[in-house]
């Protein structure tokens, strides 16, 4: 890659050497990484704030055989960029960095691009560090309106967005979503928007009073649940929840899987083709669509999902605490 | 159940007794089983021809926990029923016997109502023998243009039919079907009527053989496929079918399960996840459809895909033949 030419193109230069969270089989925090140079097409962005997702604490267990700087969630400001646009402008950017050649990228699907890059997941260095770099396409300017600590969620709320995208629910149908995890809470307000009966399920109630908002329904009794929803979202990150989903759902109803941890379930598909359930996986969102969410709906309260807050070199700490039970969101600000 | 009154109902009174293959824990072909009497709303059949379904062989391995007179697969002649105009009618009829009353029966659904029996399958003696009984909404009646030997295959090819109804494909959609077994067959001809590339993998030369129709492209070489379709249906009947299909389904794919084996797979979901694939269950169809196929098709080969035809008595024998590794669909003639 070759930095691009002139000082029109920066704000100001930034150092050669920065601080990062690295996993290379093992978790560490580092303060003389590479700042990365871009390509033409690509910015340069100064990181603010980043989450730590369930992803990245399934990579530290080995999940996509990713080496290099973690983290696909965070809010910055764009330092180096060929189009001077840009430059200065408060940012989130999308995951997928796509090759716009395939088929994939022709049809508008870059983030099923087959040679695609991914932020801090696949062949590209995450956002956990001062600099990160990714496609100007990829960038999406966040509403002055919308603070770091709300904008930080558009990436999972994206992602619960991608549910209407790909699902297109009538609102008189009823939806359970299973798990009180991080997405399994905003992919129930998500729901909420669009339905007017949607039950939240979860084992942990301190997180579930967390997720109270508008008239979603929440409880820890699934045997009190009544069964033959419409939808069903698969949110527990359990190689369960597919089968307490596919009980609850009735007869040519959809259970949306948000789940993507990489164990083996054992799965029974008679139920799924004698009922003629349609199960759709689904990953990631269009970041305009969470960015929409949060402008739409101000008290949507994402920031209640914030469990702590740690600066960057406390970042091991960070891992530690977002992988204990109440944890529901752990940020990292950089300093 | 009360027989309803009257002569005009009837063409002649059947035999009180009857031939029938049942099964109770043990296949028998039995010559004293009581003829079934008609409920109001209800007609008796008179049986002609029946078909040996993989789920009959299934039924004889415990599945469903049926007892009673197996078959769901039947051409025969309306003899007795409340509404004189069907008397002497042939016919085929749906399978599901539907309550009417429920929210599944109302949305047009009663082959998914919680209430209903199925024929030979659930609660409701089958076909294979002189006579069964189904509710008059279930009846269709054959043109006489298709003869037995194309109508047996009436519900089988609903099934295929189905594939069309849940999924609407566009024309220009590249399919995979996996499974040279009977199912898999019809599903690959059905598709074939919808799109211009399909193409059914298998690993009995015979049968691939005997399913060349059309421009449908047969191979035994799952190697050799290129990947990516838009659409793979699972007609295998094995756990591993499912993982196969996943290998060759497109990023936003779909795949048909159609596949009733009770047996459990174990499955990776985080694939169906990160190409957020979409599994769709699917099993019986509407006969209209079936009936519509042969109307439209009387080219569709389906009568070279009867292996053996037995008469009634010979039942064990058929079922035997019917298990058989080169068997596609084995008949049994009312004698």
């Amino acid at each position: 890659m070759t930095r691009p030419q002139g000082n029109s193109l920066s704000m100001h230069k930034p150092q050669s050497k920065m601080q990062g969270v690295v996993f290379d089989g093992k978790l560490r925090f580092v303060t003389d990484y590479p700042v990365p140079e871009i390509s033409p097409g690509w910015a340069l962005v100064r990181v603010h704030i980043t989450g730590i997702c369930q992803t990245d604490l399934e990579i530290t267990k080995g999940y996509m055989g990713f080496s290099g700087i973690l983290g696909h969630e965070f809010v910055g400001t764009v330092e180096q960029c060929a189009d001077s646009w840009w430059i200065g402008k408060r940012v989130v950017g999308e995951i997928n960095a796509a090759c716009g050649q395939c088929e994939m990228c022709d049809i508008g699907m870059g983030r099923h691009c087959p040679y695609r890059s991914t932020l801090g997941i696949l062949t590209l260095n995450g956002c956990m560090a001062d600099y990160c770099i990714l496609p100007i396409a990829n960038l999406r300017e966040v509403p002055s309106e919308i603070s770091n600590e709300r904008a930080v969620f558009v990436e999972p709320l994206s992602a619960a967005c991608e549910i209407l995208e790909q699902l297109k629910p009538e609102s008189w149908e009823r939806a359970i979503v299973l798990g009180d995890g991080r997405l399994g809470i905003l992919c129930s307000w998500v729901l909420s928007t669009a339905l007017s009966d949607v039950t939240l399920i979860g084992h942990h109630p301190e997180k579930l009073k967390l997720a109270k908002w508008q008239h979603l329904k929440t409880t820890s009794k699934i045997d009190k649940i009544e069964s033959g929803a419409d939808i069903v979202v698969e949110a527990t990150g359990s190689p369960d929840g597919i089968n307490q989903a596919i009980e609850l759902c009735r007869p040519r109803g959809t259970i949306m899987l948000k789940s993507t941890v990489a164990t083996n379930c054992d799965l029974n598909l008679a139920p799924i083709v004698i009922n003629e359930l349609s199960l759709v996986g689904s990953r990631c969102g269009q970041f305009k669509d969470g960015l929409k969410m949060l402008e739409t709906y101000p008290d949507m309260p994402v920031e209640r999902l914030i469990t702590a807050r740690y600066p960057v070199e406390d970042a091991i700490t960070a891992f530690d605490r977002a992988t204990e039970s109440d944890s529901i969101k752990v940020l990292l600000e950089m300093t």
